[in-house]
């Protein structure tokens, strides 16, 4: 009986979930998200008009965009979310702070229980916003310093960036900013996504789905790689150390982030072409940099000869964020925070036609044992 | 290319992991546990004697379950724990503040992001220790109570349950107490062992794993069902009122929680047999709440005849609770920290041989839309 069911070690090639949310479609290389293209979506769209393509199923009009907009912006974290994070030690790793506080947000949410789609999709703007200001103030509140609330005065992208860095931010850096925002607000079914919809398959409810996703997204082999790819750059320092350290960790065969995707396989990510893009013409505005921009090309021309592997959209994203002044251990909690419209898409399609996840297992171990 | 994978929803009767903790022989009526029967474990193993087992892959010694259970009653938990406890409204569902203890937990393990599985089995009896703690202080410290510690006075069972019911208690409510611990112990890949390994495999610690099966946990699909039993059992109030409500419920099509399991289907789960015998021990032991055992009786009796579904362990172990003091918002929480010990076993599994959880969609969304 077991022997004849066959098993696919992570679930590679299997189908998990039917979904109208988004598709990647590796023969055309196109991320399909609600019929639009991702590129497009990149180039021409606003974040906030994702959130709304994302929760709705169609672009939304400016009204409904205001709309969304002002939840965003408009609805501050409680002040026991900053003092429990006041709690932790300030060394913990950020997406595990970010863990407990998206947890604990759930507490002052009165609706929190309610798995109701209608229920789930009016509250997002307003939760998406809420993770945003806490990533936002993450560092700042682990080094002491005040929580800022988001402000109506400026839009929900420039409210992040600016939380964040503390300065006045230029529109060049808001849109690079925001562009990363859209190229991480969706993405099919990685593990993270998975793993919120196996979790809202119980019934349980978004915050518990939520969390379930931080604490994927902060794994190495998911999330934190561009994390990964920032130390690796400020460790090469320049084009010839990046030659030499990427050469060096091809020998020793040790793993090199920001490559490779187990679904685009050795094709480019579309995305990282288009963040290369995005780092071109923050490089440009704030006139400096370059040279960030260079060791990526180096990097990506021995990836490609030597392994025949192409950049994911980490490897790019990351100097972006660094030239923007963003802390690295923010990453991926912002890669979190953008992927929160995604992911509440995704719970409250699974909670709109439900079916608990319960897969089997290939058991291995010995059985009849006496005590 | 989509249409012909074939798509099961909720992944049923898809192999999603080999292992060699634990398996539901559904054709044999027997839960495999690293060899054993778990009714025989039930019947005359201590549950610190399961941890051994689910941890080292063999009974432990004397000695090594000396170790195991003076780790797991020797570990306190950080007051700053308890202090953020005190920060979430005290009307916070239990399950959502132990998901958010469980995440700040990580905060004050310094190998908290360490994946090595010798480091996870040696830190995992003192994390099931606390996690229990946890547990049985979650209402008190919701009611401006002060945490009580485990004292190395008393087993980890009888800790367990002094500090939850906060009286003295005999070897007979211990004994019940601990068979309910066994029974939870493992089930091989239930939705919340499965969201563990999904959340495990992007090699995220095991805090998070366990934070995303609390989440899971609290689901009414999962282990929020032995409380709406025992909410069930209190409304109907006596036999008759039991055959009414029961009657009226299959009537109105309302699911009657504490029946049918995805994997037993129409035999009866193993557990509930066994929790049914010791329900009827304690009642001897206890002198009263024979009236528990006869509605309970009165309620498998019609849901056989009617619907021909069998109780499931939450049916039984309902009452066993409620008649040894403990609160009902406490009984999925007691799940999950009984269960922790498969979980880390999962996790410590997951990571001895990973391979990340990464399945596909099938797309039903439109295509080529242009903005």
């Amino acid at each position: 009986m077991q022997e004849e069911k066959t098993y696919s070690p992570g679930l590679e090639g299997i189908i998990a979930a039917r979904t109208a949310i988004s598709f990647l479609d590796t023969e055309q290389e196109e991320i399909v998200i609600r019929g639009y293209n991702l590129l497009d979506l990149i180039q021409r769209a606003g974040y906030v008009e994702v959130v709304g393509l994302l929760l709705d199923q169609q672009i939304p009009d400016k009204q409904r965009q205001q709309e969304i907009e002002a939840e965003m912006v408009g609805s501050p974290v409680p002040d026991a979310i900053y003092a429990i994070l006041r709690l932790l030690p300030s060394e913990m790793h950020a997406m595990d702070q970010l863990r407990t506080a998206v947890s604990a947000l759930g507490g002052f949410d009165k609706e929190a229980g309610s798995t109701d789609p209608s229920s789930e999709k009016e509250r997002a703007p307003r939760i998406i916003g809420q993770i945003a200001q806490m990533v936002a103030n993450l560092t700042h509140v682990a080094q002491g310093r005040e929580p800022q609330p988001f402000s109506p005065a400026y839009s929900f992208a420039e409210n992040f960036l600016r939380v964040i860095v503390r300065r006045e931010v230029s529109p060049p850096e808001v849109r690079a900013f925001e562009q990363s925002l859209i190229a991480y607000s969706e993405h099919e079914l990685p593990n993270s996504t998975f793993a919120a919809r196996v979790v809202a398959s119980t019934l349980g409810d978004l915050y518990g789905a939520l969390t379930a996703a931080v604490a994927s997204l902060k794994g190495p082999l998911h999330g934190g790689a561009n994390e990964a790819v920032m130390y690796m750059l400020l460790e090469a320092q320049n084009v010839e150390g990046m030659d030499k350290l990427i050469r060096q960790k091809l020998s020793r065969k040790e793993r090199i982030m920001g490559f490779g995707h187990r679904v685009y396989m050795r094709r480019m990510d579309p995305r990282a072409q288009l963040l290369k893009e995005v780092l071109h013409q923050l490089i440009q505005a704030q006139g400096k940099g370059q040279e960030y921009l260079a060791m990526c090309q180096r990097g990506e021309d021995i990836m490609r000869s030597e392994k025949g592997l192409y950049p994911n959209l980490d490897y790019y994203a990351a100097p972006v964020y660094y030239l923007l002044g963003i802390p690295i251990e923010l990453y991926t909690p912002i890669f979190f925070a953008a992927r929160s419209a995604g992911l509440l898409a995704h719970i409250i399609e699974q909670h709109s036609e439900n079916r608990l996840y319960r897969p089997r297992v290939l058991y291995t171990g010995p059985r009849g044992l006496q005590l």
